[in-house]
């Protein structure tokens, strides 16, 4: 059916192959995006007169990647290097067949980076909006298990062992902890989002020329226009704009990979404590009818793996760069950056589906905990009992009591061979019965779990 | 003379071999941060009665990095995992030969990650604030130059060929809008640098078992005695504080190579418009007694070119966090975040260094422009004659300039072929002079140096 | 026009938009290899009477993948986690419409990973294959330019600076170098391609119950009929195949960067040694009409920026593997060895073009030589003369003529500065003529020329 | 005690902390190689009358790293940009107390670059023997499990979740594959480490100037008496050398990573089918005295999250060199290759201690093969019934036995719902038993086994 034997539709990315990021982050969508800023900048010339009014609507009108032959502009790209030449020439000539003053006019004062970048962080308004939206719900859905758990015990893991008991709710706190911490970091860059208007070398030359002393003027309504903030200058080659909202994606998929290896690692059948949401054709195997894969979780580490190195691709790029526009850095950003707004986008609308359906089985976790039987209530059986029995007359007991420990690792009973060792005086049953209930020993996870949710509220 | 062999002095790392950064980073003071972490909290138990305030002098006086065999608890590290444990068993067994009781109450309710992650914020707050310090004097520097050279016209580049005039003001003053940039991400991470304290589990329930509900005052006081932040819950496994001073050091690196980058360009022969301050020793060649090697802006250029993968690297590792700490991910992250601490540490003294001795070459500049002629000025000559000719009656004027334009490349004298093609009546020779004159196209660049100095007084 | 509003045409990658590598990689590439690995198995099983004969012609018929809505697979993949399911699904359906006995054979005791990690490989196989005569093409072009330029004289730079004399044809006797070692690391990977045939558990189970003794056979059979080699054991969690491949085509990106690094500096108008080819619309800038963009050395640039993080990314896949196929690692490795592919086989075109059209300017190489004047030559001065005046009995000969040269740079002659120094008898005219002429210090600049191409036809 | 308040001592890095590769890279070792690639240059020169015979005791004797103050070194190596000048520049003081004559003959027409990566080179060579070593001991430790494991019945695990069967035989010759062909690599990494031996600008010049058309002979016999590979030609700016040594080593840490991943997974108590070797002091907690944790394995892991970007970084300064040395990239290279060194380095000998003595508890990966009942062999079972059902007239015998299965996924049972569903005449309880046998579907494990024990024999 395809004739287009060279594109993508994203059939080695599962993660993001149907996402919104993707689709707001298309080839289309940056085309869309360069022709709104000509566009938008035809509107600000016109409303400062220095460009017929009459030109506003002919643009707009042509301003539609819907339009354009994306497969030609990007083979045409190689040629100048960047998208926006073919996306500009075709513009031009679509514009020029109603209006050739206005097809002159397109552009002016501007050059490709300012297009280029300006367009990029459009993008990345809109995906870090969904984002922000995708991982508004999901922190709902966190939050909500966090409560709904907060005294499910099970065993916390360290090291992958057994350590001391926690509770889900404390677990999942610490998802939404990660998540909301990301979210922060979103909302700064999404807030920091500039517009790049800098001219042929960021002196802003032409468009003095063009304006005089209303250039930044100008700039400022073209950033307003486009939902953009106003730079103090031009950041053609001062590529914080670019690093911050990096870093914040790859934050984001840290955040979200934490909930995917816990999730990979608590639906092993071994562990048994988590299972996710069933949907039709998802989790299938090719060769295992009986097989239920962990796809979303498995997804979400996919991206946890790569996203890092996507962000150092775009870090190695900006700080690669020379002179007013450098010879291989720019254009080495634009590709990893894609990525990581896959990466993010991809994974918040994954984490959204996989959060909302968790299924949670307490019985596993009660069954796992009790495979240390007391052993991961030691810490506080020796802080507890020593002292008793130190005050007690006892000495020694601090070895006394760790031997017994370690006895019972292989005996099994820890409780027994306390009640054996000591006067029941002062070992009673009631302390031994407190001592091992690890629903005794669960410290601050309560209120953690209420401060971490309070705190998500604020992000 | 040394029977050390397996030390590294950082000969590999001439960037920041003889840096604050390093110093401040070493093994043992990351020791010492670890003592100074368990000596802080036994000052907090004793305020709250909680340790016999005998304790505090005797744990304090053995907190002293200086009395370790710190090549020991480097090899003990491997048994386990984590260098706190040698650390903890040596300082246990100096206080128990002065005070067996307050040995045993070093480290109460604490587990390795509090003390490793806590010490490595404390490293982290030393690295920064002397980063923030070389900085600020770095960025005055750049100020200066800004100022000083707004009016001194050089050549834009952009893909490495000549794009328009500009000023070296404003190139150094883009220089400084990056290190703004990043002595905010920096400042932002200093201020958020926060307390690990969450016992075995992250449950805070030895801590509970203790203090009962003073437990979150307990760990307020211990951050506010450390000076850092006081967390919302512990975030051993959400790793956002990690992820965020990695980021913010990656941009500084990128801020200060971008400066090498141009530096290292610019002291080329073939353009000389910059030499690099002068030291003793600095810049020799084995082999070449007549060479003077850019070396500052090289080893600037080194950083950046490594940074980047150290970020990834603690992206990586941050990303593969699970359970309530990792069987892996967590050990990853040390060495990189600390070569990033030296990276930009580095970097930063050397630029520090690099700037406040730039030695600038006007003529040289100068020259330079003359080298593409009135070419570079194109842009403007097209903008302003075609709407003289037009206005004038000159039908294809854009066609006829740009092809004058076209044909000076080869016949070198762009005043005589518009002087000759066109009526002096609209052509006037004010006008051609006024149009090569490289001072009348510098657009915003004076503006641009003004609040680009400005906006870095505010960060 | 485009309705697909999800596809990616390479619009952000000008390196590769319209190379063989992207069309060879492109999802529709991927979606045919894998129906391809199907449809050769059938022809396996039938070979060897595990199959109607009649299903080969069936399956063959279907396995096209112009024939499948490759936007419905891509979408379902994210189902199972991974493009097998749904192109299996699609091909069954189309295959039972004819013979359902047909479609329940196909994919018979194979699982998802045999035909994913098969498929990739003959990509790898394909994109090899096309890079490989890319690189052979562009290997004979700059063994030619060696060779003409063997003579051309031009200042050796190290660390930007003016070193000794060497030649034009040794630096492209370089770059030839580092394209021969690319080329051997790319045949070895191509020769070492390995078929992937484990089944659901690398225990090759099904195959075993299905053919008996015979499953190594028919594992060889079809690793002959794909061209691939037979590997000793299914590599499903040993990834050495796609870490060997991946770092074949990151060593080519960086042969092939390396030419790019050189040429974009020496297309500076302030170096103008070199000029890239020219061709219809290429180097063209949206804002300056003058200007000649080196597009070709600028985007091999950014893919030598780039690539070294898709390398990390694949490795951090590859390192990441557990059981007996791991839970985000395979799936993480997919984009980036792509990504791979498409690097190293764009900027092996890019190169070739590059290359082949190269515009060499040795009257710019010997004026920038002259900059330095005798300077480059005082590496030799010194070993030359210093022994000559020793031996005339002259003490501090060493000193002296260091101290000359040293002057010579502020005062510029150093012939004359020489030749006053000291006796004409000592030092003669001839001497010192043959002293000044560069190309005297050329070392073995001839020779290793021959050597580099000589070993460059044996690659 | 220590002054030294720079030095690391590898307290971050409990990897390779105590390695040989630690002690064969460090700082000394560095100078040491150094020095002895100055002294066998050296030798050389007076082999072939191009120095005082007598020199060579003088330089051989002063060659030793512990004569020198590393210190120092390490921090004038700022000056120069590299650690070769003050090294040198040391060398020649204690050789000039002895020969001023000798001391002046140092070095003759070498540079610095020809010392560094040469010495790099020898590093390599050492570290890479030993890590041949310890993987060699590693790999006959495996190959003993693969062969005694052979039959001991476990479930293979993909994506996490149960399979089929397989034996921990299979598992363990996978692990044995991997290092397998990460020693194929490493060999071929240590054959063809080159000597670098090209002078000031890579032309051979001052060599020329002083042996004439000797040159080549004596670089010819440098290398041999240094043990390293000869080459076409100075490699300083093709840095294959550099990329296939690093990709090995990153390669060979992704072997033992897959070791780690699966050791650090099958200790987990739910899993409990392996155990770590125990040692005094492995494995302890600072808060938990019953846990023990798998070190080695978390370690192991840990290198292999951080290699990756190391990988990264060496290929993006390797891919970052320009003109006839580069003004960053070089400098660049070398931490990370050390780095990468210890990794490997350190990661092997940490698994050959984990698998020299791992505890594998068959009945644990029994018991959790158990957990999925016959499941696991579902397969199999449609595999097998489904032609004899069929054969039998009964119709829809693929959706009934599928539904079989599925049902016993809720009821337990899959051999009674089998037995009740179909005649025993048809499913006789023999077929019954033989397809529920777990031993019966292993398909070619044991033939995997051999194969690949017997390939890891040539490697």
């Amino acid at each position: 059916m395809s004739t287009h034997t060279n594109y993508d539709q994203g059939l080695l990315s599962p993660l993001w192959v149907d996402s919104a990021a993707a689709r707001l982050s298309s080839d289309r969508s940056i085309v869309q995006a360069m022709l709104t800023v000509e566009s938008e900048w035809m509107g600000v010339l016109a409303a400062n007169g220095l460009a017929d009014p009459a030109f506003i609507a002919v643009v707009e009108e042509a301003a539609n990647a819907d339009l354009y032959d994306l497969d030609q502009i990007a083979r045409d790209a190689q040629g100048g290097g960047n998208p926006l030449i073919p996306t500009l020439g075709q513009l031009r000539r679509r514009v020029a067949e109603t209006s050739p003053a206005a097809a002159a006019r397109i552009h002016a004062a501007a050059t490709s980076q300012d297009i280029v970048d300006t367009a990029l962080m459009l993008v990345c308004r809109d995906v870090l909006t969904a984002l922000l939206d995708d991982s508004a719900v999901a922190a709902e859905a966190l939050a909500a298990i966090a409560a709904q758990h907060s005294e499910t015990i099970m065993v916390a893991r360290t090291l992958g062992q057994h350590s001391l008991p926690t509770t889900f709710g404390l677990k999942a706190a610490q998802w939404l902890a990660g998540v909301t911490a990301a979210r922060r970091a979103l909302r700064a860059a999404l807030a920091m989002l500039p517009l790049q208007w800098g001219g042929a070398a960021g002196t802003v030359a032409a468009l003095t020329e063009l304006a005089g002393d209303s250039a930044q003027l100008l700039t400022d309504e073209l950033a307003a226009a486009l939902g953009l903030a106003s730079p103090i200058a031009p950041w053609q080659v001062s590529r914080s704009p670019i690093m911050t909202v990096a870093a914040a994606l790859a934050e984001a998929v840290a955040a979200f990979g934490k909930i995917g290896n816990d999730v990979a690692l608590m639906t092993r059948p071994e562990l048994g404590e988590l299972s996710e949401p069933l949907a039709e054709g998802r989790g299938v195997s090719s060769a295992m009818p009986q097989k239920q894969n962990p796809v979303l979780s498995v997804i979400l580490r996919s991206a946890a793996i790569a996203a890092p190195g996507a962000l150092g691709q775009v870090f190695s790029a900006s700080s690669s760069f020379s002179d007013e526009r450098p010879d291989g850095g720019w254009h080495a950003e634009w590709s990893p950056l894609r990525e990581l707004l896959r990466f993010a986008g991809g994974a918040g609308s994954v984490t959204r589906e996989l959060v909302s359906g968790l299924v949670v089985r307490p019985d596993r976790m009660l069954a796992n905990l009790a495979l240390s039987g007391p052993l991961v209530l030691s810490e506080r059986i020796v802080a507890v009992l020593v002292p008793v029995l130190t005050a007690a007359g006892i000495s020694g007991a601090s070895a006394q009591v760790k031997t017994l420990i370690s006895d019972s690792r292989a005996e099994g009973n820890l409780a027994e061979l306390l009640r054996d060792a000591f006067p029941s005086e002062i070992v009673s049953a009631e302390l031994l019965a407190d001592l091992l209930d690890p629903a005794n020993y669960l410290g601050q996870a309560r209120e953690l779990v209420a401060r971490i949710v309070a705190d998500s509220r604020t992000a």
